[in-house]
């Protein structure tokens, strides 16, 4: 399996056709248009300037929004997955 | 529903025709001409450096006023809404 | 009103035959033509890395000379405002 | 042998051939495109503002996923290697 | 009289002709060509993220020289001044 | 002799037939070539935020690999040098 | 004379014909070509963020290296200077 270093997340990219699952829509517009992905595995944190471990604000799990235009693609065992910071995810989707 | 993260906010974006909503006008010049909207969700706020978390200044049911470039859009159950760092937003519209 | 977030402050921006108020004449040369404006409403403050907030150092009532390019323009109830951060801010004429 | 400086780590390139060992297979759209590689060698850390070392995440062994576009390329002793930071690694395949 | 803000100071610039008042001849090379002008008022200061105040290490009535590209130009009743933060100072003229 | 300054390093260039020295062969391709050469004479090191000074990683004597692009190229006495900082310092060849 | 502010040094620039005083020679790659100078004055020193003050390295008096696209000409007395950050100093000619 993938383990994710620092503050970064593996995310399982929703499939186009699955774009309304959990009543995400993504906005066509100019804008960056945010995806929607379910967390698969999380990495252990950020470490700040003073040495602080910030722990991470998602889980394994989670179905999230985030930027498009964000990570890197992995394809792993035949599944793609997207690996990409903490910063870069808007929202948890509840 | 949206839960967004760190110190980003949700904002539910008053249609073209309601821009006078709260007396606002936007601004027709090159300038970047700020928008408002309604704050629906906000995140648990800003770490600092030294770890510290700083609370957010605004809370869901502010108007605000803020960036027209700033965030991303997102279509949640047939909503359209914004999702921006608190830091885009200019002033609450009291 | 507006309110607004964080250093920022709302300026009313002097009419453009106003120009010489308070003595101050624009220099039309290549450089950033600094502008005049009186302060209308001022923020509670930036916060620094530590956690620290830095109180302003202009208030309402204030006429301040700042960067032309800086700042997003709102109008509101008719009244045509500058927002931008204190660190725009030039001087203040005394 | 090569003794990485900092928080620099020294890769041995998978050959092309050999993408998909460990099951990684490399998306290839237009995102950057990760690669897999076995670790060499680590240094000593990353130091902090503080003056504090950040001990390595990753050992000597490892396989980990990285930024294609990372790092600089070294043959040594007729063996090519990569040299990059920690932060340009994704994650571990465990 | 203007007043300046943090580290800003505001500078009464020599009139073309007296480029050479205090012994200062302009170098018209490709480089940054400083200019001299005498300090007329200064800011109370930088503020450090850790919340001090830098003292001003120039005061009003010193001839200073400064890079001919910084500041912004501002005339007030009928002189021409230049506001400054004072990391654009090279050197005082003794 | 040249004596560094900071956290600098000066370097005696491998001339470029002998690029196979210590077994390092330049890759060339369209990543940064790294170079070979043995360090001169090191300076006194990093000094932190907090002031605090950071000691150097390599000595006088060590046959190191660095950026191509690193560096500024100074003759002196006839032999040619590189002047860099220690963080253009990618590997120690042991 | 001039009193350089901050963490600046005022250098006396060597002639072109006196490139090779002091054995360095400037080579002339495409490479920034650092120049010899003698330093005249020196400030006090940088400011740290934590307000603490970095003594100068260099002395009135010393031959330094610098890279020749570093600093802003000024003629003082009929003098050429380089006007110029401590960081842009290379390194001391022993």
């Amino acid at each position: 399996m993938l383990k994710p270093l620092g503050d970064r997340v593996i995310l399982e990219v929703e499939k186009e056709e699955e774009k309304t699952v959990g009543g995400i829509v993504l906005a066509g517009n100019a804008k960056e248009k945010p995806q929607t992905a379910k967390v698969v595995a999380v990495g252990t944190g950020r470490i700040l300037d003073n040495g602080e471990k910030v722990a991470m604000t998602v889980k394994a799990g989670d179905v999230v929004v985030f930027d498009k235009y964000a990570g890197s693609e992995v394809e792993y065992d035949g599944v793609k997955y997207l690996v990409m910071h903490e910063k870069d995810l808007l929202a948890i989707v509840e």
